[in-house]
């Protein structure tokens, strides 16, 4: 095996902005356009600004059998018990499930969907692999946000995806409301790698999953990216989505309204990208965080 | 002196939802209706959904000239020193002034314009003086919001005053944008007073200016409000203002991105509505938060 070369740094002693080294849409094995449903222009779009939305990737009648899917989860003494499962300290409830996809045949089944994953092959120019899923419940009423972000960095520092070659989707359960801690993403600023400064500490997801800490950006690099890139925040109705490139710089705020904001979040990677070593942690992240398994999705 | 009824119990062993026993749209002394810049249309909204909003209530040479005094005023050491600014632990950042009317000519000078006093003795249907008045700087980066209350509910608890007969109103000195934690209000929650449960701590505005405690509505009571009335969330341009019914439920979101938001707040009273002793707490409020001076504004 060649010795792995750090595309990427970060975690290091001072922030630093790279370009980007990869593609954001990859050809196929051929050097062709991989086939899939995403139209010319929308792929244009998205290699442009690193996000595309469809208006609706599912119809009502499936958003309704998969919010009661997810009820039924969240409400399971089991599925509460699994470490898979974030639990809010103070009232308790299930906030997410991770490996989602694994643990309930519903959600296997939207992962396997031609509209899900044929997306995900079009843009990543290979098989895909499920890097990580999950299940968010914001249940409003004060719940907290995610602070700015590119999940790549997090992914190549804590898991070792050596490329940007990942593609998150976020398909919307409830309504997504400009009032309700909906996405933002900086369009554009996936053509930048920020290197964060700052080193990881042993177990930093436990922390992580509810609060950023390392890998997060500067106030001056965010306030300089977003003055270039501006921010777009994502709203539209149970079962629209979100495509979105790794490196992506995005947060939510947080969510005031009583209206509860729940998606399903998928993260598809390549199988030309598999996982090393984290570049930037002293040990690897559960499976059910990044995936060590990289059966391709049929 | 009668004793005096309280209207609006609030801060027992219960939350009590009671219809609104003042008008919105007070008519002056002769039982007209009073004179003023706000055109029928707009009165008659305001009276509806409990706000009305102004394009461009001043100038962008005025928004600058108001802006130039706010960054001297936070800069001032003696501000930071007096007890009217509240000053953010982390960042040592001024965060509000109080009494910025008193404090600053500037602010003086807005509060008298015939464009601010004037819509203010129209809604309120007499003379009027400020019960509150302050600049607020939201600095952005994961600066908090406010959660929802009604401020009539404090105002009435914590300060005495009798009736809803005070209007606020908020002049946006930067961009309100959907994205920084702007402003939201539940349209016409101004019609029913929200009794809330839970005893007032002595002191308790010294944390109240920061998260609100007592006189925070429960989540059932705010699910009801929000299901039966919606949330708008008001953007606008730097000059833009909101004006607002004292017993609107409103709050604001937390503020991720670099862009701050600052605006000047002030709370007009009538004359004919001065702050009694408090209906729900052990002892007054300073004088900066809850004025006792009821000077009209000429």
């Amino acid at each position: 095996m060649a010795a792995v070369t750090d595309l990427y740094p970060t975690r290091g002693t001072h922030e630093a902005a790279v370009p980007r080294r990869d593609p954001v849409v990859w050809p196929s094995g051929s050097g062709a356009p991989a086939p899939g449903p995403v139209d010319a222009d929308a792929l244009a779009g998205y290699e442009r600004d690193g996000f595309l939305t469809v208006d609706q990737l599912i119809t009502p009648d499936e958003v309704a059998a998969l919010r009661a899917e997810l009820d039924r989860l969240i409400a399971d003494p089991a599925v509460r018990a699994d470490e898979r499962a974030v639990v809010e300290p103070h009232s308790q409830d299930v906030r997410s499930v991770f490996e989602v996809h694994r643990i309930s045949e519903v959600f296997a089944e939207l992962v396997r969907d031609p509209r899900v994953v044929g997306r995900a092959r079009q843009i990543l120019g290979s098989d895909v692999y499920v890097h990580q899923s999950r299940v968010n419940v914001k249940p409003g009423f004060g719940a907290a946000g995610f602070y700015w972000h590119s999940d790549f960095e997090t992914w190549h520092a804590e898991d070792g995806l050596p490329r940007m070659r990942t593609v998150s989707v976020s398909i919307a359960l409830t309504e997504n409301l400009p009032t309700n801690g909906s996405l933002m993403i900086m369009p554009g600023s996936h053509r930048t790698f920020l290197g964060c400064a700052g080193v990881t500490p042993r177990d930093n997801y436990k922390r992580s999953l509810r609060m950023q800490e390392a890998g997060t950006p500067s106030d001056t690099a965010l306030a300089e990216l977003a003055g270039r890139h501006g921010i777009r925040l994502f709203t539209g109705p149970a079962g629209s989505a979100t495509w979105f490139d790794c490196n992506c710089m995005h947060g939510s705020g947080d969510n005031i309204t009583p209206f509860a904001r729940s998606n399903v979040f998928i993260v598809f990677n390549s199988v030309d990208n598999a996982a090393e070593e984290p570049f930037a942690a002293p040990a690897r992240r559960p499976s059910f965080i990044g995936a060590r398994d990289v059966t391709p999705v049929r």
